[in-house]
């Protein structure tokens, strides 16, 4: 499928594109680009990918597809360094978690969107990261949403999604807004509320007596606070707009709740959980189908 | 151990002490108690217990240990019924997720609270409920709090205390408040939360949408969205005041994360999930240490 793939950034996600392409031999060769130089030796070492270097320019070359998996708030530096040896023949792609950032971004570097980029979101990962996490099957059973604007070519648009549904994922195409209003909602908003609950926790004086008496369920519920820092700043900043409405939206049921419970009106705390419940469930078959 | 074990509530967490002080012989005999006749049955054919009764006064009949295991909103009632035929010779005991409405229930039904009653708390369950999802190991390894008054017969702490460790679990003990202020911080306010971001999610109108492209960590962190509603309305209204306070001081901290999103500060979010994340590797340490 391609000859030469360039991913930038070689950690989970980006180390786990390298073995499910290889896997699956849908390139000839990976070359991996990244600041460091232990991680991109441990890359090697691993067999995730051929070579490596540490300038964007040199790394590319050759490359009929490059892969942007670094966290987005990188995205405008490496985006002015690949504009200096832009190449029509080659795919440009990323897999970052907010979009319309990284169209911004495009906008601000290049005076027209390339039509050959085409914006990325594999909805898939773990709160481990690093290359030594990445797994050939992260993206198998996986949705990935592409979010192409006017001016990208439908040529584009198809080699990307063979490309990701050669590596098992489900591909489905929608809107640069649409995506970051969801993404917020099922990702971004939870991230945050674990990271949030976790930190007050951190602040009681009891904490580790606090932790001691933690069961299952906070175990799961605060499993994506070990999400990586860098990652999820970039992510905050970059959906800036949509996490904030989405975040009232929450606080003003949460004021709600806490009525509830000052009323001591257990009718109805039932019914808003039996409803979260029965939409909890629906969640799982809906899963269960696909 | 005992004699006759007689377990009122046959569900998750009652079928599964039947199946655990089975199979440590810590009992001869066990006799359910509940409202349907049918889960009740259904609790015989599986051969969690060997009998049951849809009247207290039937149950307790020759019991030597008498186990609470129904949502914590219906104690007070059944601690009338229990007071009919109270006998000083049998250990009384709870599971219930809340203490002081408990020890409050107690106060209102007996004019002093009985001596042979202990309020224990197993730190275990799962979002699945009914006597099917029972299983016999569901306390091992686990931690179950005890919360004595200042009356409680050292025999009926001992006594209890060895049962449960008989079943593979971790005895503490400590006073009434303080369990339910650990408890509000660990597991009520996280329930709340998964059940509040549900229905936050199935009020939008892209509902289906937005849960198809729901990954792994929203599945964790919504897990226990699933758990029974009757159950965790009871919770709000019998912790009522601890979980109030914990849940004003988590819209607190949303507020500051809100401003940080608001004002665009990345190295504020960094180092809030960067703490948020060391908090939580501690909790995993401290859990494979345990």
């Amino acid at each position: 499928m391609f000859n030469k793939m360039c991913i930038i950034g070689v950690g989970l996600i980006g180390g786990s594109i390298a073995k499910a392409s290889r896997q699956h031999n849908l390139c000839q060769q990976i070359v991996g680009v990244g600041r460091q130089l232990e991680n991109l030796q441990k890359a090697v070492d691993l067999g995730v990918i051929d070579t490596y270097s540490t300038k964007i320019n040199e790394g590319v070359k050759g490359a009929d597809i490059v892969v942007i998996c670094t966290p987005v708030g990188s995205f405008e530096k490496i985006f002015t360094e690949l504009k200096k040896n832009w190449s029509e023949d080659c795919l440009y792609t990323d897999v970052g978690s907010t979009k319309l950032s990284v169209i911004n971004s495009l906008e601000s570097v290049f005076n027209a969107i390339p039509s050959n980029f085409i914006p990325a979101h594999p909805i898939a990962g773990s709160e481990n990261n690093g290359v030594e996490a990445s797994v050939e099957n992260l993206f198998r059973g996986k949705q990935v949403i592409i979010t192409p604007i006017e001016k990208t070519t439908p040529k584009a648009i198809q080699t990307c999604s063979l490309w990701w549904q050669a590596m098992g994922a489900n591909v489905s195409e929608m809107s640069v807004m649409h995506h970051d209003e969801i993404l917020a909602a099922t990702s971004h908003l939870p991230h945050i509320l674990a990271f949030s609950l976790v930190e007050l926790l951190k602040n009681k004086q009891d904490k580790s007596e606090t932790l001691k008496y933690a069961a299952g369920g906070f175990k799961d519920f605060t499993r994506i606070a070990s999400s990586d820092p860098e990652m999820w700043s970039d992510i905050c900043i970059a959906n800036a707009s949509q996490i904030q409405k989405l975040l009232k939206e929450f606080q003003h049921q949460n004021e709600m709740i806490l009525n509830l419970i000052e009323n001591l009106d257990k009718q109805g705390l039932f019914s808003l959980f039996e409803s979260a419940r029965k939409t909890r469930n629906d969640f799982l078959k809906m899963q269960l189908e696909q």
